[in-house]
C-alpha cells in the first residue's frame, strides 16, 4: 500500500464513526480549530512566511503571493467564518421522506454524508480551514491535496488541528493531508474509488480540467463561469447600466463576475454609449461585435473571445436581434454559470429563465449573487457547473447524500 | 464533426426543446411508442430474429441469447411498462424551494430535467424502450449505446419511433442512437462532455469498470450488488431462513441478490443446519468460513469469494463473533448496494442502520426488495451504487437536476 493510499484508507475507516457524531460534538471539533488559530497564531504565520519567501524566491506573481498570505486579519475572518458554519444548522439526520409501498415496507430516506471528500486546491491556506469546517460539519472525512507551494501552511495548521482533536477525545483521522504534492501523487489520489466518494477541484481552469479528465472518482466541476448580462429592449436602461458595472467590476477575477455583454439592436445605439462610458471609467476593455464597433469606437472581438472568461478587466459585446439570439449566443457560448436578463417585460424574463441551461438564471439583479453566503447557505464549497448531484452554489446541504432504511416484519418478496 | 459528435450535438440541441415540453405532450410521445409496437410487431420481431439467429451463429451462451430476444409476451410486457410510466407523476417545473435571502432576492429553485444522457447498455432490447420512457417523460434527451448484437432491433425500434414522432410534430431528436458499436465509438461518447450531462451504463461489471474508467462525462455507477443478509443472535430464526431463501433464490442474477450470509457465533449452530437443507434444496452450493465447515459439510471460502458477486447458485458464509463484527465484514466485502439484518433487538437494528455504509439497510426484509417498483417509483433506470447525485433505486426524480431562479429590482451586491 502506498503512503497515498494509506492516507485514504485512514480516512474511509474513519467515515462511519464520523458520520454518527452529532451536532455538538461536531461544533465541538469546530470551536476546537478556532482555539487553534487563536492559541498558535504566531506559528501559523511563521510557517506561511516560509511558503511566502519561496513564492517570492520563485517569482511567482503578486496576485498568486497575495492569496497564499496569511496575516492576523485574514485569520481573524477564517475564525468569522467558522463560527458561521457552527450556527448553520446541521443536515445530517434529516428525514427526507418516509413512505409505505404497496407492499408494505415502511421506507425512510435519510440524510447522511457523503462519506470521504477529497478537494484539490491551489495555493490558498485559507481554503484549507474553509473546507475542513465545511466537511467536519457535514460529517464527512476529508482528504485535502493543496498546492506544493503552500505545503509549509498547510502541514502546520493541518497538524495542530489533529493534534487539538486528538488531545480533546476526537480522531484526528477524520482530516488528512497530502504530503506529497507531485503531479504522480495527484494523479493516483484521482483513481482511488475504494477510498474516495467525490473529489472536488477548486481553483483554475487547468486544475478542473485535469480532474475532470483524470479522475475516475466522481466529481464535481466547480467554478468555470463565463456569465453574461442581457439588456433586452424593454429594459430599464439605467438599471441595466448599474447591474452592469456591478457584474462586471465589483471584482473581475470572480467565477460569477459578467464576462459578456449582450444588448437588443433596438436599444444598441442608446445603450453602448453610456455603458462605454461607464466601463472605461472602471478601467474595463471592451471588445465588440460587428454591430457594437458601427456604434461605439473598441476593439473588435473574436469567436474565441466570445467564449472566454477573462477574469480580467475586459468585456466582450454582442448586438443580438432579440431575446431569441440572446438565448442562442448565452447557450452556446456560456458555462452555464450565472447568466441575466435585464427588463420589464415579465414575459420575456419568464422565456429567459425557461431556455437559459445556466445554474442561476437572473432577472434584474447581478450576477455577482452567485454565491453560498449570498443565497443563504451560510458558506460554500464552490460552485457547481454541472447538472449532476449539485448545481450552483454548494453548502452543507450540498455534501450529503442519502440512505434508505427499510423496516419489515420478515417480509420476502413474491 | 465525428457521426458520433454529430448525433450527440443534435441530443444537446434538442435538448431545451424538450425540457420545456408540459405533461401532457410527453405523455403523448409515449402514446405514439406504444402505437408503434402495436402497429409494428412483426417488423421489430423480424429484426430482433436477425440479432437472434446472428447470435446462435456465433454461438453466444443461452442466457445471452434469452435477454437478447423479443415475443408478443414481451412487447406486451414493454407495454405495459410504458402505460406505468405514462402514469406517473411528472417531476419536472417542480418548485423545490423558494426563499429571500437577506440581499433581499427572490430566489425559487426549480427542478429541471439534467439535460441529454448517454445509456450505454448491453444486447437487450427490452432495455431501448425501457430508456426511452425514461428519459422523454424526465424531460432528457437520450444516447442509446446498445451492445452491437443488438444492432437490428435497436435500429429498428428507433426509427420506428422516430418516424411516429416525426408524423405526429415531435422533434425526433429527442432520441439518437448510436450506429458505431465499436469500443473506438464508445470511448469517444464517453468523452463528450460538451454535449452529454450523464452516462449510465447498464450491464455487467465490465462494462461499468471501463465506463467508470474511462469517461470524463459524469457517471452513475450502477447494479454491482454483494448483498448480505445477516442473521442475529436475537433473530426470529424461522424468519430469518425465509428471508435468506428470498433473496438467495428468488432471481439469482440480480444485484439485489444475497451473496452473503453472516450468523452471530451464538445461534450458528442451530441455524447453519436448517439453512443448509434449506439451500440445498433450492441447489444453492455452499462456500462457508473456517467455523461454517466446522458446523456444516461444505467447501471453504476463499478471502476472494467474500468478495465476490455470484450472480448463481452460490453463496459464501462466514460466522461472525457479534454485531459490530457483522458490520465491519460488509463494510469491507460489500458493494454499498442492500444489506439485511435480522434481529428482534432493536438497538441492534439500530446500530446497523447507523453503520451500514449501504444504499439500502434492511431490518426483518429481503434485499430482493431493493428496487425502483417495489419502492414505489413506479419504474427505474439502474440501481446506483455511488453516493452522489442519487443512490439505489433511480426513478423518474433522479433523472433531474434544478436550477435557481433569481428575481431581483436592480439588486446589486455591495
Amino acid at each position: 500500500m502506498t503512503e497515498i493510499e494509506k492516507v485514504c484508507k485512514n480516512a474511509r475507516d474513519s467515515a462511519i464513526e464520523l458520520s454518527n457524531l452529532n451536532s455538538n460534538k461536531k461544533n465541538k471539533m469546530l470551536n476546537l480549530i478556532i482555539d487553534v488559530i487563536k492559541n498558535n497564531a504566531g506559528e501559523i504565520l511563521s510557517a506561511n512566511k516560509i511558503d511566502v519567501i519561496n513564492a517570492q524566491k520563485n517569482n511567482m506573481p503578486t496576485h498568486f503571493i497575495d492569496r497564499l498570505t496569511l496575516n492576523q486579519k485574514r485569520l481573524d475572518g477564517i475564525i468569522e467564518g467558522i463560527k458561521n458554519v457552527i450556527s448553520l444548522s446541521d443536515p445530517i439526520g434529516e428525514v427526507m421522506e418516509t413512505f409505505t409501498p404497496k407492499n408494505g415496507l415502511k421506507i425512510t430516506k435519510k440524510r447522511v454524508p457523503v462519506g470521504v471528500i477529497g478537494v484539490i486546491y491551489e495555493a490558498r491556506p485559507n481554503v484549507t480551514f474553509d473546507v475542513i469546517a465545511l466537511t467536519i460539519k457535514s460529517g464527512n472525512c476529508v482528504v485535502l491535496r493543496g498546492g506544493s507551494d503552500t505545503i509549509n501552511s498547510n502541514k502546520k495548521i493541518v497538524g495542530l488541528i489533529k493534534e487539538a482533536f486528538k488531545n480533546n477525545g476526537f480522531n484526528p483521522e477524520y482530516i488528512q493531508l497530502l504530503i506529497d504534492t507531485t503531479r504522480e501523487g495527484v494523479l493516483e489520489l484521482m483513481k482511488l474509488n475504494k477510498y474516495i466518494d467525490l473529489l472536488i477541484p477548486r481553483g483554475g481552469k487547468s486544475l478542473i480540467e485535469s480532474v475532470v479528465k483524470n479522475s475516475t472518482v466522481p466529481v464535481i466541476e466547480t467554478g468555470s463561469g463565463n456569465c453574461h448580462v442581457y439588456v433586452h429592449k424593454d429594459a430599464d436602461l439605467d438599471m441595466a447600466l448599474k447591474i452592469l458595472i456591478n457584474a462586471k467590476c465589483a471584482r473581475v477575477s470572480v467565477c460569477n463576475a459578467a464576462e459578456s455583454l449582450l444588448v437588443d439592436k433596438e436599444i444598441a445605439q442608446k445603450f453602448l454609449k453610456t455603458a462605454k462610458a461607464e466601463l472605461e471609467k472602471n478601467n474595463v476593455k471592451i471588445l465588440g461585435c460587428k454591430e457594437t464597433i458601427k456604434i461605439i469606437n473598441c476593439q473588435k472581438a473574436t469567436d474565441e473571445d466570445f467564449y472566454t472568461e477573462f477574469d480580467d478587466y475586459i468585456i466582450s459585446v454582442k448586438v443580438v436581434e432579440s431575446l431569441t439570439g440572446a438565448i442562442a449566443h448565452i447557450n452556446k457560448y456560456g458555462t452555464k454559470h450565472s447568466d441575466c436578463i435585464v427588463t420589464n417585460d415579465k414575459a420575456a424574463a419568464k422565456e429567459f429563465f425557461n431556455n437559459i441551461d445556466s445554474a442561476a438564471v437572473y432577472h434584474n439583479a447581478s450576477t455577482y449573487f452567485t454565491d453560498g453566503f449570498q443565497f443563504g447557505f451560510g458558506a460554500e464549497i464552490g460552485i457547481s457547473t454541472q447538472k449532476i448531484h449539485a448545481r450552483g452554489p454548494m453548502g452543507l446541504k450540498e455534501l450529503t447524500s442519502y440512505k434508505y432504511i427499510v423496516e419489515g416484519n420478515g417480509n420476502i418478496r413474491v
